[in-house]
């Protein structure tokens, strides 16, 4: 779970802090300067031997380094104008490798734009009484509190993203993600359809309704779903957040079609050092063969959930300096 | 706007009232004596001179009578054990001649169930200032609780209808009759194709996510979607809900599928009394030929949402009975 803890204040910083009755001066997004053309000019990450044409590969990460970029100016900015830095805090409950190194990645991503972060690593047994005590009574009201909703799983929060006339918070990160990296490329979403595979909370639900929210025509599918590679054949833009190993074949793909793949599985490989790879819920190769652009796995839509969570943070720091608190949704 | 203002304490009733810290008994849902076997004789309303078969109709009045007993049956046992009596406030603003008829409806089954009513009429151009001087503090507050929210229009409601695991404390009153319409009739929503028409905050959003919460697989049409009616073509289960006369033509519709009309537009018809009649957001005739089942406009999913309106707040009650304050969500 991850959470705005932003706006602390910094020693010796020349403005009045954010509790103080003036107010802070608006930080405005600014123009910065992006390193879109050396990250679009360096080769996207591509599985090795692959005979999908580096022109179909999506660079995510080159992208993603391309945010981050433009984070770390608005962050100075908002440091020498305000003296207030963002910061995230994570909780993290249990041992688990993969989750351990999903914070240290975060962690090291707060570091290179510029936020303070903030762990607190609770045994996976803790009991809710023990949590509840690990973490003081401001940092719980924090964690429920909207406004620092990074992650945007709350149901406030999806509830305005399904909502005409309403924006949330926050959008949940990798779904904004995905959208980000449509934006970025400038694939038309509007009138197009949209197959979106998987329904989960945090990924396939709120992808769907963004690419609603942008005027797609879009179909969920999910283990309910008979004919799931009929519907996805008949996608302009494919959304595959499954979990399920290149469950996604070229067949499902339609020619042309743009398929952003969220999945990241291990998969067998002998002749990999580490006796396995790692791969997404799309058949990389035979569906790159039908598609005009895919992510690849890794280096596709990875890098670009802890961008978004880093932009969702900056948000959060903004409104905070700006004193604006939950706006009306 | 609607919300449950219920537990209105009667004089003479025999328990303590709801502030009082002694619990009140459950009032547990209790079977009820149906009149759906009545109502399931008589025959449906529907449009005259029609060449759609009787047994393809879907008695929306029929089945939203059955409900209503349903309801008054459960008030009746309610007061008897607790004696308190549901309630519903209405907040009318402006002077339009359709809502007025509308919350005169609603008015009338309330009390035809035995609930308690209230109503705020306020004069269109009323400023909010205003709003909030006609309505006391405590009204305001009910009107924004979630506990209160009868329409299940909060997007804390919505969050938690959109999302796995989650379940709304009240679900918005037309699309749920939808759903009620089908699951009374037993027809199969899982691992069927849905294609909702419109997509509105109201009835089109939500009833594509009641549908997809019952493993249907939906697709969401709309003004920006290109090719509607081949989209609709493959549906089991189709929701018109544009608000368009007519729109949905008989060549929309999958021989067998089951419509399910939510429009109610006025037509010029010079052989009607009043110059024009009601039609919905369907080709009646047209789409009747081809659907196993279909409701008729009037007399379909109309009788449906002031029953769900009602079901609402009897459940709105009986959580405040038994002094469940918005359970986990």
């Amino acid at each position: 779970m991850a959470l705005a803890a932003h706006c602390q204040r910094r020693a010796g910083a020349g403005r009045p802090a954010a509790s103080s009755p003036r107010p802070l001066p608006a930080v405005a997004p600014r123009p910065v300067v992006l390193a879109a053309a050396a990250a679009a000019a360096a080769a996207p990450a591509a599985p090795s031997s692959s005979s999908v044409p580096a022109s179909k590969l999506i660079d995510g990460k080159g992208i993603a380094d391309t945010i981050r970029s433009e984070i770390a100016a608005e962050v100075a900015a908002m440091k020498a104008e305000t003296g207030l830095t963002p910061g995230l805090a994570v909780v993290l409950v249990g041992a688990r490798k993969d989750s351990e190194t999903y914070v240290r990645s975060k962690k090291k991503a707060c570091a290179e734009v510029g936020f303070d972060s903030f762990g607190t690593d609770l045994p996976a047994d803790v009991s809710e009484e023990e949590l509840l005590k690990h973490i003081s009574e401001k940092r719980i009201l924090d964690a429920i509190s909207i406004d620092k909703d990074v992650d945007g799983f709350h149901p406030l929060n999806i509830g305005c993203l399904a909502m005409r006339g309403r924006d949330p918070l926050f959008v949940p990160c990798t779904p904004k993600g995905c959208i980000e990296l449509l934006e970025r490329l400038h694939v038309p979403i509007a009138g197009r359809k949209a197959c979106v595979i998987g329904r989960s909370n945090i990924v396939g639900m709120p992808a769907a309704l963004l690419l609603q929210r942008r005027d797609a025509t879009v179909t969920m599918v999910h283990s309910k779903t008979p004919d799931a590679a009929r519907i996805c054949a008949e996608a302009d833009i494919v959304i595959a957040a499954c979990g399920v190993t290149e469950m996604v074949k070229g067949e499902w793909i339609k020619p042309g079609a743009v398929v952003i793949d969220v999945g990241i599985n291990a998969k067998d490989d002998p002749t990999a050092k580490k006796g396995y790879r790692l791969v997404g819920d799309v058949d990389f190769e035979a569906a790159g063969a039908r598609a005009s652009l895919i992510t690849p796995v890794p280096g596709g839509v990875g890098p670009m959930t802890i961008a978004m969570l880093l932009q969702n943070t900056l948000e959060s720091a903004r409104r905070a300096a700006q004193g604006i608190k939950a706006p009306a949704h």
